[in-house]
């Protein structure tokens, strides 16, 4: 049983309170008035569920075919023609810019697209969703030359492209590469070894652009002596470069999405930006991607939810205990009436639209930050992507896998065989944790760059923001049930910092031991401070969704918040009980 | 890469430890003393380190298949060959009765059987692990002629064992069933579709005894009309019964393990017991299965925490940010040393051995629960077991699969790769949460059945036991820094459930809508109670093993305990959150 709606409405509510009016103040896009925004948005929606979600299980099934004759890779039934449809739709490129093919819109619709997409079918998604980092990357460091050779052909997925960072040797320690780059003419020769590179080699595109790090002959050691390539398939002039498929993984989810080992062999490449600078280049393409890997998480939730409410809805088992809610003349009440199966559905139906919500405002964010014309705001907002980045890849992904196991506890047996298709979903969405910067990896970002960054600014526009909301509403009676325990989660994510701060500061591995916690404290605090604003927003309007949402704030607020009391109480227990252990006692 | 070393250390410390002793008073098992009983693991955990595990993954990679026409079921390749040296190895029945064929040992071992034996083979394991319950419901209910024709050869693993509840219609709710039973001559015709059924068919024995609850002709409605069968695939006389496989469920995981819908039509069983009393025989079948199915959750945790400690000590990523552990000569460390990866692996390991302690705690109480000669002990014992079991059932599965999760996290990408086998366990150990009765199921047996039953005295014996460890340590210095936090531990867990039982006499669902995270704030507490008792016991000897287990307790308390913290919290929230929503809302 295949469900899946696309969540339009919620879509809409949360860019009508979060700030999508302050990015139709920007001159680039006057002509995306709300309205505009959201026929994009509908229409992406129906692409997803009436294209992508009936080829999503014989992508799982079929899998990827690795030929070690030919190097080639063959990609799952259906995959080609929905690439040729996904292309010809243009909504790949619908908030790249419009400059070279793209659509121009603000990032809002890109964050849509990419939560529909891969809630309907993630292997597939990932294969354009990995073109959009290069373009970003390009756009900001390529030379006019690659722009104009490549840029055009990326945004409108007539070619595809891919991020090699990872080696062997290295995956989160990028410092220990050692691919080498050697000069030759206008151009480089590469030869080393990449691995994990999704989407590395495949049969849906006329040719597939590598974004490939490696090190100058000379190069100092460590991560100052990267520099970054663009590595093309197939050679400007036709030829077939030297960089092949060595083979595929084998993993337990994303199985329509390839894998890849990539050797080069005296393959030709071109530098991006400046020789040992090639982790900048790197870093503009994966703030994008660390987003958009986050969206996995809750766009996996959602349609897990949909796929366990029609589920819940349908089944029978036992009596409600609750002898008003019985339905007469049948032996007993669908599963919905039962209090754990609202619990859990409501777990997750009030984090996923936490999610969606931080997800979508940091997409508004990034508009501002990049164009608004009013200097103070432009920096705010990029303060405030910097800082939630982290927690919108880390949040998101490790609250996305606990509630796709939610969904199937709900559903029960069958949520574990293949008929309700959860169990893909749970498989699909476990990677997301681990790729684009492990989870941890973003919570150390957090505390050892971004709370550091210019005494704390970042933290400060932050706190202040959520500080203002409070005082602004202290006494608006809509909210006044929710203000006091956000206060209360605030002043605690403020104590947490400066105790970490502190910690830092002494003692590194201190703050790192409980940089997981604090980046979790950080994610939930930001969703009540969310949820307040749209409850605020929601208590405006009348009708059956406004007052959904009000309840939905409420149970966040009685059911989600109060994790916060664990993770505090741990974060406050320090490193000292982990660090005890010799290494060979483990 | 398979990595597994039988946790016997930890056993036989956890024996000595926590009520073994008691156990060897009992005439039963007086041959049976520690030294003899660790031999007796010993050699088990040999044969699933070095018999089982080899056939591991190739279950999962073949899986079982059905055949439509014969309607047999096929298993995966070196199966069979196992399955045969597990017969001859006697392990099957090693704590069943000895009147009978099995080796009359205490259950301690038939529970550190099945960890070592799941840990390192989960699909074939379910498959002898099944008799184990039929047998129990036999020795208690069957008549002589039943024990007979049965027990021997289910004992000794001739013949193999299922239990045959779940319907289309019915799964929590077995009230709902329909399958017919009529009576012809001494026995009874049976008619129906059961579906779910774990080892319903394959070819590792000669002959299949299925436990099938149906209805007689005139039954009373609901689970007061339910009757219990005996049903053989080939007949007594070497006739093939009419009862046959019908397909295979397609699963996340155990797919060494075939999940069958078996038909019958007008197969021939034999009533166990009282006719409408079928239950009691199913209860007693389950209680043993639900301690094993609780098992599963620690067991796959072991396998894999061992699996991420073998990698992590040999990955090397970044440098440890105190330069006094950082390795010279190398140009990064072991990840071991960074203090995400220790707390990850540490939240895993102070719970598996937790849980472990608890499971073998309550095997021990088992046995004097039924056979010690004091009559309080007896009754004490038993109340324990009753209480404790569902706790065992339901916090071991869902800390495990977290558990297995995290050791997937520490691993990085190559944990999400079949590589490292973890995430064969992460999908062969999701299904525990859901079979033998879902994890909530557990949570509302332990809050409707277990803490009302003979006025709270259930609950009064565990907590008077635990009182009593605290008033006589509190002067222990060894012990002096867990008891203060144990204390408050248990007055809260008292609170709780003071208040749930309120609850629950004015609104059972209000009592309903907080029964599954009661349970896990009683399991919590229920480990650190242990984790006292093992660190006093630990603090009385000297050695680098005994010294591990006291840090391993300290970080349970720092680490783990208080995520008690926010369960208390939401428990407080009560229903009205989630009852509030209409169900067209969700």
């Amino acid at each position: 049983m295949l469900v899946y709606k696309a969540p339009i409405r919620d879509i809409r509510f949360i860019l009508e309170t979060l700030g999508y009016d302050d990015v139709t103040e920007i001159a680039a896009f006057e002509d995306f008035d709300l309205d505009t925004m959201m026929a994009l948005v509908e229409q992406a929606g129906k692409f997803c569920t009436n294209e992508m979600l009936p080829a999503n299980r014989i992508g799982d099934v079929e899998g990827v075919q690795f030929d070690p004759e030919t190097k080639d890779v063959s990609t799952p039934t259906e995959f080609k023609a929905l690439y040729n449809k996904f292309v010809e739709s243009q909504m790949g490129g619908m908030s790249l810019t419009a400059e070279y093919g793209g659509g121009g819109a603000p990032h809002a619709a890109a964050i849509a697209l990419s939560e529909m997409s891969t809630a309907t079918n993630k292997s597939f998604t990932m294969c354009p969703g990995l073109g959009h980092g290069l373009v970003e990357a390009l756009t900001h460091y390529g030379s006019d030359e690659q722009k104009e050779n490549f840029l055009e052909k990326l945004i409108t997925g007539v070619w595809t492209g891919t991020m090699c960072l990872t080696e062997p040797q290295c995956g989160t320690d990028l410092g220990l590469l050692t691919t080498k780059a050697v000069p030759e003419g206008d151009h480089y020769k590469l030869t080393g070894t990449k691995i994990w590179i999704t989407w590395g080699e495949h049969d849906l595109a006329e040719n597939i652009i590598h974004l490939v790090l490696a090190r100058l002959p000379g190069a100092p050691e460590g991560i100052r002596g990267i520099s970054a390539f663009i590595v093309p398939k197939i050679n400007l002039d036709g030829s077939r470069n030297g960089i092949y498929c060595g083979g595929l993984e084998h993993k337990m989810g994303i199985h329509g999405s390839p894998t890849c080992v990539m050797n080069m062999e005296d393959a030709t490449g071109y530098l991006v930006g400046e020789a040992h600078k090639g982790m900048r280049a790197m870093f503009v393409m994966m703030n994008f991607a660390r987003l958009t890997v986050g969206v996995e998480g809750y766009a996996l939730s959602e349609i897990s939810y949909q796929t366990a409410v029609e589920y819940c809805k349908e089944r029978r088992q036992g009596r409600s205990l609750n002898s008003e809610r019985q339905e007469p003349d049948v032996k007993a009440d669908c599963i919905l009436k039962h209090p754990d199966v609202r619990r859990q559905l409501l777990n997750v139906r009030s984090t996923t639209e936490g999610m969606r919500a931080l997800s979508l405002w940091v997409a508004n964010l990034i508009d501002i930050g990049l164009q608004h014309e009013d200097t103070q705001i432009r920096q705010d907002a990029d303060d405030l992507v910097g800082l939630l980045t982290p927690i919108v890849k880390s949040y998101c992904t490790e609250r996305g896998f606990q509630n796709i196991s939610d969904c199937m506890q709900a559903i029960g047996g069958s949520g574990y065989t293949v008929e309700w298709n959860i169990e893909q979903y749970l498989r699909d969405e476990r990677i997301a944790m681990i790729y684009e910067g492990t989870n941890h990896i973003q919570a150390l970002d957090l505390i050892g760059r971004k709370l550091p960054k210019d005494g704390g600014r970042l933290y400060k526009v932050f706190s202040k923001k959520v500080y203002r909301f409070i005082k602004e509403n202290r006494e608006t009676e809509s909210v006044v049930e929710f203000i006091p325990k956000l206060e209360s989660a605030l002043n605690r994510l403020n104590e947490a910092t400066m105790t970490l701060g502190m910690k830092g500061m002494s003692d590194p591995e201190e703050a790192a031991s409980q940089a997981s916690n604090y980046l979790n404290l950080f994610g939930i605090t930001t969703l009540a401070y969310l949820w307040a604003r749209m409850a605020l927003a929601a208590s405006e309007k009348s009708g059956k969704f406004y007052a959904t949402k009000i309840k939905t704030a409420r149970y966040f607020y009685s059911h989600i918040l109060p994790e916060t009391d664990s993770i505090y109480a741990i974060i406050n227990a320090g490193k000292d009980n982990m660090m005890a252990f010799d290494e060979d006692e483990f």
